[in-house]
């Protein structure tokens, strides 16, 4: 983060035709997106891209979710034909969506919008094995470095997280209970609205995978992605990797979103300054990883969908913040008296 | 609310790509909205117009606010002027901003985009005797009602709240008081963000109101306007009124919008159904508003500055509910597999 930058945008907030202080955290976050960008005002974040990072999950013959595997690339079509709700999210706050194939079990044909970086045809099964192998993980993640790159040099200026693989939530859990310490209990959620028996089912899953990899919280970030993490965790680890080294905000959806940026951040610390965290998801796990990155929701509407949805709806909250350093007069400019 | 129309919108949710129940309070929102409009889907609330209505308060004579009484004609002059944040935020969100004049106490020169409803310049000091007369409490009304009107038969498919005037969270918190029972120590708060001595000022001030003019929160709602309410006050309630007998959502900012929709609802309790919390504000006695309304607010980010910011920052978020029901594929259409 730019500190001169911070400063001039905490000294234009105060000259601005408000109280001091009335927006609130939009405040803050405007500073934050000037240290980011290294100067005030901040551009405007936009044009903005959701990468919907889709991939599947070994551990999904578990039991550990109701929804057949091949639900991943028949959602991964959904989104090509633009009628899933990031589509339409996306047609609200005038994003792109980028759907880019990391993992996906299925051979997916060729289609406009639909990016291959296929590195494995899903993750093996954490129970047994570890999920990836270290050179899978090292691919996944370079291939979200170059993503947000490539966006970055096509113009855009605000890249958002989207995720797509039946049970994810599964892996997402474990990778919280791995990085924040926390138990496998207190993380695992009901996903997409899973009854207490797989719930209980889930909640030994992770439980035995952390045992399993023997993750004590002190391990190499790389590693702890390959025991018990998922393709798209690697990718959005780095898309948000390659997001704060171009400079640009890095909005995170959910749970999914939530568990790749505490691996990048371990990774990397300083990387955390350039996330904005979208919104707060039902899942406990999620709520876990946000305060372990300290960082404060933008929405918090109990949504539990993913694909980047929750996120989007943070867009135009991100953009107006900007927008007030941008295009707010000052009692100067405007000829408004300040207070006594 | 359309029964037919709400039972169609969930139902369709309940086909639509995701899992149920997953966009979480979006959901019953977008239920809502249908049932407001009596169709499913509903049409998109757009455009959009924030009505911000402008007027003065005799109470600052009694020195709660260190604000001069002349920032509310200069902040009118600044909305017209597009530079405030509230013009910021509605153009990120393509909403309209209209101001109107409801009793500033200066006299403002005709411009364009300023609407002249001045029923008075400014109310009467609450402490000593009514704020308004009763006939001034029903221009004001009848003003909101016909802006609500006019908004909607030029196109506009939502209606917005906004509001001005300095001392106008001083009144706020008198209506909250005698509309829901509480204390004015539990109602009353900091505004723009008054030093300690102010604040203890303004509960007295709005204890002393109530005190005098004998609100046991049994009187009639166009009573209790009269006796603590502003003008703007007033003229939202009307607003809000217009609104719902259009069949259009009004989407509410902060503690001023807050306390008009409690006369509103205490006037008329259906219309309490077409009104969409849009954030919740930093001041307690918004908290006490929503509470008594039972309206869960879709922003939550401590927000303090009125003028409508609040309900702008919503506005996205209530568009993206309606847009769900509107362009979401089924796992019909899709060809998506439900879960087993």
């Amino acid at each position: 983060l730019d500190e001169g930058a911070m400063n001039a945008a905490r000294e234009h907030q105060d000259r601005l035709t408000k109280p001091r202080g009335a927006l609130g955290v939009l405040e803050g976050l405007s500073v934050r997106l000037a240290g980011i960008a290294g100067v005030c005002p901040p551009p405007m974040p936009e044009p903005a891209a959701v990468a919907v990072f889709a991939a599947d999950h070994g551990v999904h013959a578990q039991g550990v979710t109701p929804w057949p595997q091949e639900v991943t690339a028949q959602m991964v079509q959904n989104f090509l034909a633009g009628g899933a709700v990031v589509n339409a999210f996306a047609r609200q706050t005038g994003a792109e969506v980028r759907v880019i194939d990391i993992g996906v079990k299925a051979e997916l044909p060729p289609a406009e919008g639909l990016i291959s970086h296929k590195v494995a045809h899903g993750t093996a099964d954490m129970t047994l094995e570890p999920a990836m192998t270290p050179e899978q993980v090292r691919q996944a993640v370079e291939a979200g470095i170059s993503i947000a790159r490539d966006l970055v040099a096509a113009g855009h200026r605000c890249l958002v997280t989207g995720d797509m693989g039946i049970a994810n939530t599964t892996a997402s859990a474990a990778l919280i209970a791995a990085f924040t310490g926390r138990a496998a209990e207190s993380v695992t959620g009901r996903g997409t609205g899973i009854d207490d028996a797989t719930h209980a089912r889930k909640i030994e899953v992770v439980a035995t995978s952390l045992a399993r990899a023997g993750l004590d919280g002190a391990t190499d970030p790389m590693a702890v992605l390959a025991e018990v993490g998922g393709l798209e965790h690697a990718a959005i680890a780095g898309f948000i990797l390659g997001g704060a080294a171009e400079r640009v905000p890095v909005i995170l959806d959910g749970v999914i979103a939530g568990a790749a940026a505490l691996a990048a951040a371990a990774l990397a610390p300083a990387v955390r300054d350039a996330c904005v965290a979208g919104h707060r998801s039902a899942e406990p796990g999620h709520t876990a990883a946000l305060a372990h990155l300290e960082l404060r929701p933008l929405v918090d509407l109990e949504l539990r969908l993913g694909e980047g949805t929750g996120a989007l709806l943070a867009l135009p909250l991100v953009q107006s913040a900007v927008r007030v350093l941008r295009e707010v007069a000052t009692f100067d400019s405007a000829g408004v008296a300040d207070k006594a």
